[in-house]
């Protein structure tokens, strides 16, 4: 798969902790909640999930189950959050996020809701990118340009 | 696969269009942007996309697919977002609305920012469910409970 880059919005907003077969793996900075953002190393026409070709697809739905999981399980989420929006950046991304009553703007959606919250510390974000290696391989390495 | 009934919610908030293999077909009766809801026919347990088996969600992709086209086609939706949250209703479901610049609440998500809008003609209920059924074998019988 090509080396490609990451829309400067989403490297602004999140930690890069890696690279799954298919997708970056973006922490969201805003430790409010646990929120993840995977972003496919597909050609930039592709806008929608149904452009994606088959085989991208399923490693995507794998990758994105992997997050989902390890999110359940990691931060004591009651109800994921998964979406692929995109209104204001148009590279396909799909994000993850770890919900629970309480949480900052629980019950409604974080997008456009999410008030601003504390960082992730630095050796947080390593455990984290740490923890999502061992569930599945990942480049850690080359990180997006 | 049973007949499965649909969160009262959910009944309240669209039309039902009909069933696709896997899925319960609504439209939000929110007719602000095209908004349709599946709902996969699956164990009431299943509340995240990841615990579906392999063949549903490969089933529910491709339904999600189908939709997401028609929306683009039917619409001119320039973006789509498609989306599983359920923090208010546990049911699995799975948005997919149909978005341009100048709708009620570009580029806010729906959710919790759709003003209250114009209801669907009857007559154009009929056709979306009438055009999708084109699209995909489609039940128009067997209503949810």
């Amino acid at each position: 798969l090509p080396r490609v880059s990451v829309h400067p919005r989403l490297l602004e907003d999140c930690h890069w902790l890696g690279r799954f077969a298919v997708s970056h793996v973006m922490l969201h900075r805003n430790a409010g909640v646990p929120w993840f953002i995977l972003v496919p190393q597909v050609d930039p026409g592709v806008i929608e999930l149904h452009d994606l070709d088959a085989l991208q697809r399923r490693l995507l739905d794998e990758e994105l189950d992997t997050v989902a999981r390890f999110t359940k399980a990691e931060f004591g989420a009651r109800k994921l959050n998964v979406a692929a929006i995109g209104n204001l950046v148009p590279q396909l991304h799909v994000h993850v996020v770890g919900r629970h009553e309480g949480d900052p703007c629980w019950p409604r959606v974080v997008w456009g809701n999410l008030p601003e919250g504390p960082a992730w510390p630095p050796e947080r974000v390593a455990a984290i990118a740490e923890a999502l290696a061992k569930l599945r391989p990942m480049d850690r390495e080359r990180a997006p340009e």
